[in-house]
């Protein structure tokens, strides 16, 4: 396998963006990636996206956005994890690159939901659960967390206000990220009083949806000179059942786990290695689930480590330094690519406030379903 | 890149399996390949899928389908390509095991159409077409491939019967495929007198929808034993712009052209090396074009090719010779899949009636959308 470096990023303001189409949206992080790479050709192109067939009308994303990109001709492909599906198109590229039958390629996460009123996107995200043993009886995918986080609570004894942290990070970080959904410094009080969304889950438990998209550009890493060199160090990916009562265990996170020991084999490092971790924080009880399976913090721990203030750029263990899905935004299908371009931009040293002092090596983990599917990804600044 | 060889398949009639959830109907196709291969795990699952979320309310097939098959924890992922789904599921299976990042991997083309009523599946279908510029204007699937035919037999002279021995062979062939959707001899005369569906298409140059799933396990070609051994020659990919009106020459499929061609200098073949051709014969005018533009035929003659009956079994162009589209039917996400099973089978030897004599080298050619993504795959019998 060749090793592969990313050589160029963009990406969009995550927002309501009704007076753009899924191509405009979609094409203006593909060209701000190709701009900021200094290339106008590439010779694929791979879509992460999960709701385009349901609110746009459209399917076949690769062609469709192959076409308004100008990469006419050129291979192109969807690929759908459900919110996992950015960075499952980013490993498709990785293979297309390592294995040596592509020389270079664009990957885009992209989703457009805001078109559509609430009851009909929660439908539309239901599509990453179970449709016959869990959404048939009646549970949003919302749902199927809060039971997660409730029966967290009580098993290691942690009160809602204990994962405040976890947003009120996030929410800071985004203050300083342009093209984050919300711009809004939180606090405690806000967190407790903010309307409830299913309980114990609340506003400030949720990230919120949105329009966008983020792009990056991967060659093999031994044709770039641009420094530094940002190299994908690892790759990795692992499932779980889908619905999460078949699990023996639903607080594990199973794919979390499988996933980011492939991921540290991979590149030779340890969970002490990483510098800053880019976490699916979907709810606040999912951004805790991660830090333990990822071998952040032991079982039932995970809370203990946004308390102690331990996530922030400046503690040592970032989590969600440019506002992670809580106040960036989660465009469901284009998240992964977001984490990815964040991972780029820090180890870039170009993220100001938030930037964490001297990152070289950070990992973005990327979650579909209930932990149905997580990939995780490791990159890495050379010189 | 290493090389990767095919070491089972497995299949389900196409039908209205309205007693089979999606997750059996895929289920049985990948049990059918394992049993084949004399294996009980694969490392990573790429399924091939179009219409799941719009028909079944069920996204993240692959984890869906790594759940219900038993292959907890392993990598599983989706690819959505429209009515190419299928072949671009097993070009992402190919590009994994051939960078060396596994080493075995099941492919699933899977679709489950027949629980909607037809209008829901018009519009479904419509979803592989512009949204925007095409579906918009009102026109359906079909209608685009209408008024491609239209211009075609404008174009080069041809009448509407002239079409008829493509249907005429598809179903002769799918008599001896057990797994085909029609098992319904017609003649000419029966091919004239159906009824229309969008002028000049009738019901004889439309496929037929269905419920089904095909797979196949791929691993590297050096670790594989069993003889014959099937390898994997060729793949590749190419796009055409999404709208057919956007392009210079509707009457040419840029994409099968370019993506056949990449296959020949890969597999170090022409044309007149391949012993048959199982094409995407959605409508009839769809295998005209693809004989024309893979280098069968000259522009406009791909229709004669039939007419001069080359392209039954014992002839030098075999084509669609397990029924094709037209007869073995076309569940959308699953048929490239069908085909790769199919020319599998016929360079095992094992079509009995249909069988092409010697057949050493088989490819087959899968079509997203109206000619806007095409895949082209070149296998090898070796020894």
């Amino acid at each position: 396998m060749r090793q592969v470096a990313i050589i160029g990023i963009g990406q969009t303001k995550i927002d309501e963006q009704w007076d753009k189409s899924l191509r405009e949206i979609g094409g203006d992080a593909a060209f701000a990636a190709m701009q900021d790479a200094g290339i106008e050709k590439v010779d694929s192109l791979f879509i992460g996206n999960m709701l385009s067939s349901i609110v746009s009308g459209q399917n076949q994303l690769g062609t469709f956005f192959s076409d308004w990109i100008g990469l006419w001709k050129q291979e192109a492909v969807k690929i759908e994890a459900a919110c996992g599906s950015g960075a499952a198109a980013f490993r498709s590229a990785l293979m297309a690159v390592a294995s040596g039958d592509t020389d270079s390629a664009l990957v885009v996460g992209v989703e457009k939901m805001t078109d559509k009123a609430g009851h009909e996107i929660t439908a539309a995200l239901a599509t990453a659960a179970d449709a016959d043993y869990e959404v048939e009886q009646g549970v949003t995918f919302v749902g199927l967390n809060a039971l997660v986080m409730r029966r967290y609570m009580h098993e290691f004894g942690w009160k809602h206000k204990d994962f405040a942290p976890f947003s009120i990070n996030a929410h800071a970080n985004a203050m300083h990220n342009p093209y984050a959904r919300l711009h809004e410094k939180i606090n405690l009080e806000k967190f407790e009083n903010s309307s409830m969304v299913a309980t114990p889950i609340n506003l400030m438990d949720a990230s919120p949806i949105g329009d966008g998209a983020a792009a990056a550009i991967i060659v093999p890493a031994e044709t770039v000179t641009r420094k530094p060199k940002i190299v994908v160090a690892a790759s990795a990916s692992a499932t779980d059942t889908i619905a999460v009562h078949s699990r023996k265990d639903p607080l594990f996170l199973q794919a979390a786990y499988l996933s980011s020991r492939r991921a540290y084999d991979m590149a030779g490092v340890t969970p002490a290695d990483i510098d800053l971790f880019e976490l699916h924080d979907a709810f606040s009880i999912m951004a805790a689930l991660s830090l333990e399976a990822s071998g952040f913090a032991e079982r039932g721990q995970g809370v203990r480590l946004a308390l102690e203030n331990r996530i922030s750029p400046q503690g040592d263990v970032p989590v969600c330094t440019r506002g992670g899905l809580k106040a960036r935004g989660h465009p469901v299908g284009a998240t992964g690519m977001y984490q990815i371009v964040e991972v780029v931009q820090q180890l870039r040293g170009e993220c100001g406030q938030t930037q964490v002092d001297g990152a070289r090596i950070g990992m973005a983990q990327n979650i579909g379903g209930s932990g149905a599917t997580i990939l995780t990804h490791i990159l890495k600044q050379e010189e």
